[in-house]
């Protein structure tokens, strides 16, 4: 990791058709310092062997994605999504990821009552923080675009997600800051500051318009959009927000490219958009 | 009109490929007492004739779609905006709309700085009033899905359209709430209620997951979708709002449907989901 890079993680979505082991490769070889994970890359290796691979290369693990998931139409399928973000800490922890972002959840199959639907997120997250702490792991609510309000989570704000980690302490219930969720909002950068050490995380990718085809695969590398990453980044250093910035970027154009030159992009945009001002 | 579809409004947009006098009479036929008219109808028939057609079918014009898109990158093009939407004034004074939507704008192309276009859109907002007045139009700033904030409207939520409206009396300028745009916003009733008297109008389509294709065409039938609409016409009522509900349905395949089905299907779904209770 060079100066250049310093807080730049890659999340692995961004490079979806690479193996998991060529990503970590890829990352210590571009001087990219973090790495966030996915379950299912976590489900194919083994949690031992993939620590070890990253500890090998030298990387941090920055998140895993994701638990949550939390609304369901009735019980038992709620207390499968528990079961499933029980296993989700466990995997967090084994493969040293300090934050597991939570997508909450929209509404069930059918469903219109969204105070019900964010009842059942509360209700989710409440059972969850005592095995996350001592785990030793942080849930990290991430807000979702509104756009994903019916069917991924009805948790579409910072100063939501806010509200609901408001009765556990910061260290144990944090928000996952996505740029391509919440630029939009007028009350982001207040409302991010105002979370200040709830904040646990920051990931990155670019609102490219007009917004037309599959919108969970419209994101474009940082530039490319139209988010103002100096703005959220101010509001960020303003809440004292000093960990990763994790670029992840869901988009069929970049999983076509080949794994090393995608990352030169996230590389050459991170230094030119996200990083930090040039120590003295 | 019939006691079941009083307060029932067609906005034109719901049977696009219909000629407006085609849609007038299906209306008047259907029971349908109020139309929301576009402005390329409006200029392809002429205002007077318009307005003509209308009164001799025996319905009330609604609200004119639409003035906005205030955002510009440089002063020539946001003074055409204002004349754009001084046209649009004189039109709905002519064709007897009492309101005129306004569509605020996205960023211009290129742009990334919403504080910027926000202020556009007040300053755009503030040139129209006087006109307005005089002329006996309402302007209704229309909080758009912020999944258009890039590109149709910085004006992303009811409350943020109240404080937009604040400077200016009511009567001047309201706020158009529109289901499709709002629903997933966790303090739509409240921000509903708070506005009162500013609510100048009720636009209804079903939000139907999960959203795929072109965003803008993705509008269903009232309970196709997930909108609780109990709730939504619940807090309208308690704001005080007793004007129109107005079913825009932007859809391909209702737009495929012949005119006189679709209306069916409109007023059956209004008796439904959304007609008040009956008069006892």
């Amino acid at each position: 990791m060079t100066a250049a890079t310093e807080g730049l993680s890659l999340n692995q979505a961004t490079t979806r058709h690479w193996a998991t082991a060529e990503v970590i490769r890829g990352c210590a070889e571009a001087g990219i310092g973090g790495i966030g994970l996915w379950r299912d890359a976590v489900e194919q290796l083994g949690t031992a062997r993939l620590a070890r691979l990253v500890r090998a290369a030298g990387l941090t693990v920055t998140s895993l994605c994701r638990g949550g998931f939390f609304t369901a139409a009735d019980a038992p399928g709620r207390a499968a999504a528990l079961a499933d973000n029980r296993r989700a800490i466990e995997q967090a922890a084994e493969v040293g990821a300090p934050v597991l972002a939570l997508v909450c959840g929209g509404l069930p199959p059918g469903g219109r009552d969204l105070p019900v639907a964010r009842q059942q997120v509360t209700d989710g997250i409440a059972a969850l923080v005592p095995q996350a702490e001592s785990c030793g792991v942080r849930l990290a609510i991430e807000p979702l675009h509104p756009m994903f309000c019916a069917d991924r989570s009805v948790v579409s704000s910072v100063a939501q997600a806010a509200a609901l980690a408001a009765p556990f302490p910061p260290a144990q219930v944090g928000i996952m800051v996505d740029s391509y969720h919440v630029w939009w909002d007028p009350a982001v950068a207040e409302s991010i500051v105002a979370a200040g050490p709830r904040i646990a995380g920051y990931q990155v990718s670019d609102w490219v318009s007009p917004l037309t085809g599959d919108v969970l695969m419209a994101r474009g590398h940082i530039g490319d959009g139209c988010i103002d990453f100096a703005a959220l980044g101010g509001a960020l250093r303003a809440a004292g927000y000093q960990g990763w910035t994790e670029v992840e970027i869901f988009n069929e154009r970049v999983w076509a490219t080949p794994g090393p030159e995608t990352l030169r992009t996230v590389v050459e945009r991170y230094r030119r958009y996200l990083a930090g001002p040039a120590p003295g």
